[in-house]
């Protein structure tokens, strides 16, 4: 993963090196077990494995460029965080490193111990200097949508300086203004950052470049619905991964072409596993970049993953901007109304999540679900059982999966899903 | 426990019989090893006492009475529920059981098995029919203060109708401004389900009849500041979970006669324990009735409670409403005023927390501080590490207790606070 190339910039980020490299080489080593062994693999995936190689090191060396050139960084840890107002800003905008037990025991230093794996390696990853992205970010943002990150970003605000945005729990009409206020907050926020103005033209080409990732996303999750499946799981959830490191615009083309290999695939019958092989729809808790632990496991199993209804998947490409708005007002309202769409967990009630659920398992042909919360999650391990009834009563089967980072209950967890996808067959 | 003068009550309630005769023999039984078995109790206590033996019994007659006559019955689980304007419309405004064991096995069918015990028990005491309060209401209020009450309410909402409030998360304008819109709209649900109209004047009213109860309270804390300590932590508790039970101008005169007698206690240098005693601030989740463990616990280990910093304690009595709003609209906004001062670990950033139990703290004289965290309350737990960091650089030693309802742990409590109370001799 070329060290030599990237060390004297990672020094410059005030990096600890010798960790770093040390994960470089874990995370080299995994993702060869988990990616570089598949067969069968779309052309377009060359894209993925160079972005993934390169997602500390030519990633960061073009943001350091950007920042060189003026560019401020924002970065955030939930879909909520509106992009578009920071492209609007001619900012870059990145998800930051949270998907590996990288300085996990640092962590516990300011969180408790019941705190769930993605929020202790957000700070894990900060306090053991190993996240090249938090390193370069101008603005790291975070939200409220749930207790414990909500309560994470106060003690992470000493190590690391964290604006808030406060995501509304309802989706009542005074939740939507309150959060309409902290979409104008924000962009007052990026606006003082950047010391630029935002104009109605530079946003409408935010809300333009986004949701044409969006449908490129959309595209992808279509696609999937044909059988043999002409994907594997592990691959679109890296392409969903990608989404949020790379730069959107070279993203959403080269996407768009994979899109059309997958096109061409599927017209010839082609797919990564046969026809019959038990088709799952993955469902709950975001999978951050490195955590391929339950689609390796699943995919491992004698199943083929069809879709991820999760943050990192098409929780963050279901819902377009509405583009038809030319003042910054009516954007705005644009922008508040989208996000206000969002089926997450943290709001109640959040029936919209159970339909979507449905239907996708529907659309995409899914034989069963798994639903995944990672441990001491409370919004999700609380739906998890209304996942659960609902699906029962729809005739689709599924498995509730409660798990972190740890590699401990791999076996436990195959043994599991082996039992459940025989069940499907 | 008078059970068979109440059989008939409750079984028109449609409770479990059985089971709540045997709760109340556990009950009084707890209760008179914590309580009857104290030495230099108030003669006011007799009010506690009596109040506690007709907790199931009495007031649930009265409350019963009060329907008769065609008033309603209003319940909730948190100080955030105004019940100003509740007793505006002429409604009964109870606490609902949440504070022992009974049920909880059944409630882990609706809840994860990681939610704090809190949650469990109303959800336990609802299934098991253990609660008289909870049969007699004809509202049910919850809030969005956690993500284990937001979410398990809409479990709850299946078995039990809950209107629910939503609490903003910051403390902003904005938010306020959505808080606000929660306080009318509350107003009105509760017009819709009395048939009466919500008049300035009864809610005047409403406001002097809390505002004399907080008064009363306020006053119970401030003679708490005395050495020897005046009254036990547990009575101070049981004082504090009975304002929740009993109607508030009674309670507030009795509580009134109590302070009478505690101040002349006070001028002989009367106390429950020899002055020297190590003196010790509880801070944290709230104890609802029956959970006295901890308050048992350290003064059986030495020590004498002098401050209960909770909801059921300080939090709930510390701010009062404006009084000088002559309209319904100043009153509504001096409501949501009274109630954004709260404290409540569910704020972003919350430093008024971190202020006041330090002056607290002083106020009291304070020899150390017991945080009780609920196992699996993220927020509490959450901010018992800034509460430890802030007494810390005050020169305020802190024991950290994280626990639940269990009595499984009372050896190790007591083994712990013992080791804590020798350091403040």
């Amino acid at each position: 993963m070329s060290e030599n190339t990237h060390h004297a910039m990672w020094e410059k980020l005030n990096m600890d090196l010798e960790a770093h490299d040390g994960l470089l080489e874990v995370l080299g080593k995994f993702y060869g077990d988990i990616y570089l062994s598949q067969e069968n693999r779309l052309k377009g995936a060359e894209y993925l494995d160079f972005v993934l190689s390169e997602v500390h090191g030519l990633r960061i060396r073009e943001i350091q460029d950007a920042k060189a050139e003026g560019r401020k960084v924002v970065g955030s840890f939930c879909v909520f965080v509106p992009e578009e107002i920071t492209l609007a800003a001619d900012a870059v905008h990145v998800g930051l490193c949270a998907g590996a037990e990288a300085g996990s025991e640092l962590a516990e230093q300011l969180v408790p111990r019941n705190t769930c794996a993605l929020i202790k390696s957000f700070i894990g990853f900060k306090l053991a200097k190993l996240c090249p992205y938090i390193e370069s970010t101008d603005m790291i943002v975070g939200e409220t949508t749930c207790d414990g990150k909500k309560k994470a970003y106060e003690a992470f605000n000493e190590i690391a300086p964290t604006y808030v945005m406060e995501v509304p729990q309802t989706k009542s009409e005074a939740a939507r203004e309150l959060w309409k206020a902290e979409v104008v907050r924000y962009m007052m926020e990026v606006e003082k950052l950047t010391g630029r103005t935002i104009t109605a033209e530079k946003l409408k080409q935010g809300i333009k470049i986004l949701n044409n990732r969006r449908r490129a996303l959309q595209r992808l999750t279509s696609l999937r619905a044909a059988s043999p499946a002409p994907i594997s799981g592990r691959d679109a959830l890296l392409i969903n991964q990608i989404s949020f490191y790379d730069d959107p615009i070279r993203f959403t083309a080269k996407i768009n072409e994979l899109c059309d290999e997958l096109e061409a695939r599927i017209k010839t019958g082609e797919g990564v596993a046969p026809a019959g092989t038990p088709r799952l729809l993955l469902s709950g808790c975001p999978m951050a970049v490195p955590n391929w632990k339950l689609p390796y496991v699943v995919e491992s199993s004698g199943a083929v993953i069809v879709g991820e209804e999760s943050c990192i998947g098409t929780r963050n490409s279901r819902d377009l901007v509405d583009e038809s708005g030319e003042t910054l007002e009516e954007m705005i309202d644009a922008i508040a109304d989208r996000y206000m769409k969002i089926d997450c967990a943290c709001f109640t009630p959040n029936h919209e999540r159970l339909d979507h659920i449905t239907a996708l398992a529907r659309d995409l042909k899914a034989d069963g679900v798994i639903h995944y919360s990672l441990l001491f999650c409370q919004p999700y391990t609380h739906e998890s059982l209304k996942v659960d009834k609902t699906l029962q009563a729809e005739g689709i089967p599924m498995l509730s999966i409660e798990t972190d980072y740890s590699m401990e209950d791999v076996e436990q967890l195959k043994t599991r899903i082996e039992a459940f996808v025989e069940t499907l067959a």
